[in-house]
């Protein structure tokens, strides 16, 4: 009976968000989440945190506030980067971070560069403002910048919206020299970078890598002339459900972005960002030690079991941080990773399908694995019962080609 | 040097919250802000619930959650209306919940009926979905519904939007006897309401009368074919810093709403709902009662410094609940209330000129005071003040006037 818009008639369920409501059953292990070890929730500290917020602030606390955020939140995130307040904005969660810059860059067939694959959430929230997705080619050191340079050639592009750190889906992390080469080859052809780094601080393994805003921001000197919009999280080092994250970039565009959050929800809870503000010097350093530790015992634990329990010719990432890691089975295989997750549910484990991360064709053989919300014996329990499915699948798979053919 | 889109670019920023920066110099009494009073939050009782929260389900309030939002809060507002949660989107205040309706009801071109005066926020979200607002004729009852009848046989209409109740910005309320012709119309019509009624429960005087919503429930008996979508909001009744508010309407519409929100922001904070929810027994009818008995006190001595100290031919509405009165000067005077706030704030008092909540032309001989965040002292000085420089205007104005023919 009610209309409902165009847009709206083209959006469709979140496959990741549905399978996440299938695999809550108790019995099953879940590889498939995006979400934090809630375990390591600093829940004692944002309980005292949030008590002095509203023993000292409770006004500011629980009034309607500016749309650009508390300020000593914003300070804090500027000094880090040596930029000012103006130059941030505070956004719930990155999502809408990924939202806002949408409403502000994007007009209907702008190209944007994503990799291939590239974060899902990503490619929901531009959607909705009409891009071309175009996928650039990439490799285990992520987006192949010479490629990407005789892409641009051809083909220009407005935005290129990248992971570069611990990417999510696949657990890849941008080379220290790509990195500059992807900021010279963007820049002469006049791309804007969209850099999103909810993972960046959660490195086990190797040495710190400068972001592509901090780069940017050293060759130019000006915070209102760099090239890169970044966005950083809280999510996933303190608690995602506190929804509080970042933008930085040019003034020019969080001028906008701040224009565009005023019609879409006034301002961020000032509570949930209060609390926050009281975590940054003691329990932030604390917790991403404690977070970063345990994700790697638990990648270690995952990529060992999956060296040796999946069958030959089944490839899988080895990230050194953040959450995931990204699993190809054989291309020639005609295996589908969406049909084959109802026997993998069936033994009790479950991931996410890798196709809906691609913007364009084809990844129907890859699959995401999350190995920070298992312990490690259900990481080993849940990995051989995973390579029994696969392996039966290969095995049925090869046996039904020829009757395929 | 970043591209801003065509949407971005149109976009500017409120006059109200921009007027809202000025006045905060605590010497000024500002009527011009849309706040609830601070010193009626129910701070202690925050405070329990929330350690209660973190004491007992700290996993569920900092975890990830469901777009749809916490159950126990959906289910409580679902109870209300005799409706399943189901019909029940929790959104980051009620703006939120504005912008994604946008989203999920208007295509470009479609037409939007908007009261004149209308919600100034309702505008700022609609219009990035580029619908062609019309304005309805009111009187001191709302919406003229043999007017709107008339209107719509020569120009039809998708959406309708009214805030009912205690309008914001006039104070005013559409009478009982006009609800029902309301409905008549826009069903026969086959618009689709929207109602806004963030002061539903901030009544001091006289009974309270259905919503829309609950008439056309009682109607039809079917939650999925009323063309009613109501929005709801925690912000006026406990404190709008934890922004959480939602939108009650046929399922059809809620899927996508939560399609809507998940792409936006994945879903409003955990922490936030759950302390709402603790709240609803006891704190939340206790608070109404608080704040209506306040806001009738406040009302009631500003209505009596206007009757009062106003020049003649200046007009007030007399509220019967919410937070606003709306006063218009004489039409033939010529003043600009936008032009006289300058006069205004050098004689330390502040409101709201009237003109952008106008979607047509007109208004510039209009403003909005709020009556909430005052004393009576304050209240009463402030409307002397506020005299002072109508009177001075209307004199100048009067002696000047000659002068520009």
């Amino acid at each position: 009976m009610i209309g409902i818009s165009a847009a709206a008639q083209a959006m469709t369920s979140s496959a990741i968000r549905e399978i996440l409501k299938i695999t809550q059953r108790p019995e099953v292990i879940s590889f498939a989440g995006g979400l934090p070890a809630p375990e390591l929730f600093p829940v004692a500290e944002i309980k005292a945190a949030t008590d002095r917020v509203l023993t000292d602030q409770p006004t500011a606390a629980l009034q309607y506030s500016t749309t650009e955020g508390h300020l000593p939140l914003r300070s804090w995130i500027a000094d880090r980067s040596a930029i000012t307040a103006d130059h941030v904005q505070i956004t719930s969660g990155s999502q809408q971070g990924l939202d806002l810059l949408g409403r502000v860059l994007i007009d209907p067939g702008d190209v944007i560069l994503v990799e291939s694959p590239t974060y899902l959430g990503a490619l929901q929230a531009f959607s909705p403002y009409q891009p071309e997705f175009a996928e650039m080619i990439t490799d285990d050191d992520g987006i192949v910048p010479e490629a990407l340079d005789d892409q641009l050639r051809t083909h220009p592009a407005k935005l290129l919206y990248t992971v570069p750190t611990f990417q999510n889906p696949t657990g890849r992390t941008l080379s220290a020299a790509r990195r500059e080469q992807l900021l010279e080859v963007t820049r002469r052809h006049d791309v804007v970078i969209i850099e999103d780094g909810p993972y960046n601080e959660l490195r086990f393994r190797g040495e710190r890598l400068p972001t592509l805003y901090e780069l940017a921001l050293a060759d130019s000197g000006d915070p209102d002339e760099v090239n890169v919009i970044m966005l950083g999280t809280f999510s996933k080092v303190l608690a995602p459900g506190l929804r509080d994250a970042w933008v930085q970039g040019p003034r020019p565009v969080i001028e906008k972005l701040v224009l565009a959050k005023q019609a879409a929800d006034l301002h961020s809870p000032t509570l949930n960002q209060m609390i926050i503000a009281e975590l940054l010097d003691d329990v932030l350093p604390r917790q991403i030690k404690i977070i970063s530790a345990a994700y790697g015992e638990r990648a270690q634990v995952m990529i060992e079991a999956v060296r040796r329990q999946f069958p030959d010719g089944v490839d899988c990432t080895d990230p050194d941080g953040g959450m995931f890691c990204w699993v190809t089975l054989p291309a020639g295989s005609g295996l589908d990773t969406a049909a084959m997750l109802a026997q993998a549910v069936d033994r009790n484990v479950a991931y996410v399908p890798g196709e809906p991360f691609f913007a364009g064709p084809g990844g129907a053989n890859t699959l995401r694995l999350s190995y920070v919300t298992s312990t490690a014996e259900q990481i080993r329990s849940g990995v051989a019962a995973l390579a029994a499915v696969i392996g039966n699948q290969l095995s049925a798979g090869s046996a039904a080609a020829p009757r395929l053919r």
